[in-house]
């Protein structure tokens, strides 16, 4: 059931548009009543939200390219590519706002902080040196995704490859003073 | 107008909750007709948007506790305390949601930015060596941004504390890494 109202949101926002769709329409699309959605979801945003966070998943790992800071630089621009764009920003929201638990924000999260895991995992087997999944987190994903959501003139893959270069160079200590 | 329509709102939102808010209700309380509403901010959610926004501007300039570590450090806890409150995080996300052109989520980062500013001009003032103001928006609001709206669980006035450390001291390479 799940699955068929998850592919129905996908098809009709592709045909009609995000804005336009109601839960009698989704209702209809997938072969269920209204009252079954609802019951499952409680509304629109938050069967939305669940919509989202399953597009958010990452289908693969990471690619392994033989070294951490290219393995982090790869995934850092592919993370804003994705993220960034008008469909990942659109995810993005929905997953944020039909949300009262809290729940859906954090399996974003937690998609993310995984991906950063195996890249980890695999420096330290090679015998790199490498910072801990939380420091990655605060000093690349969560720039990349603030400014994403809050300011997203000028962002770049430049800008995310700064992020990794000042997090492993330790003689960059503010990258953005120098320039 | 505005300002009526705006304090309506606020009393509005305290009197039967943010989430029972209509247009005819507030234009009641302002003394404007709905249709004024609906001219000026299109639908509930832009002017929610707007609200927000105004709510979330400082009121005053950041204190001045003499030094750049004290000072910064001061207000990204008073940051976190304000942001993750239970009105703070409404605030942030009606701002983010209700804004199609995204000049309100640049709104509320423009705010951070300005208090930051003054802080790190008072600290080049005094002769203090000192980050610029980017990077000071990647190290520290957008770590403590990122995980209010991602992952709250856990986030405290000690991790404020820790990535304004972090970010001034050149020995701490990758704190999280140490613990």
């Amino acid at each position: 059931m799940q699955a068929s109202v998850h592919t129905a949101v996908r098809e009709l926002a592709a045909e009609v548009g995000r804005d336009a769709l109601t839960v009698p329409m989704i209702a209809q699309r997938a072969g269920v009543t209204p009252s079954t959605i609802y019951r499952r979801w409680g509304d629109l945003q938050e069967l939305l939200s669940d919509v989202a966070v399953e597009r958010l998943r990452p289908d693969t790992a990471p690619r392994d390219h033989g070294a951490l800071p290219a393995d982090l630089t790869a995934w850092a621009e592919q993370f804003l590519d994705e993220m960034s764009s008008a469909s990942g920003r659109a995810y993005i929201r929905d997953a944020l706002l039909g949300d009262p638990d809290g729940g859906n924000a954090g399996q974003c999260s937690a998609y993310a902080a995984e991906q950063i895991d195996v890249i980890l995992n695999r420096a330290t087997e090679r015998g790199e040196e490498t910072p801990g999944v939380e420091t990655v987190m605060d000093r690349v994903v969560s720039p990349l995704m603030y400014r994403i959501l809050f300011r997203p003139d000028g962002l770049d893959a430049a800008y995310a490859r700064g992020l990794v270069t000042g997090l492993l160079d330790p003689t960059g200590r503010w990258p953005g003073k120098a320039a």
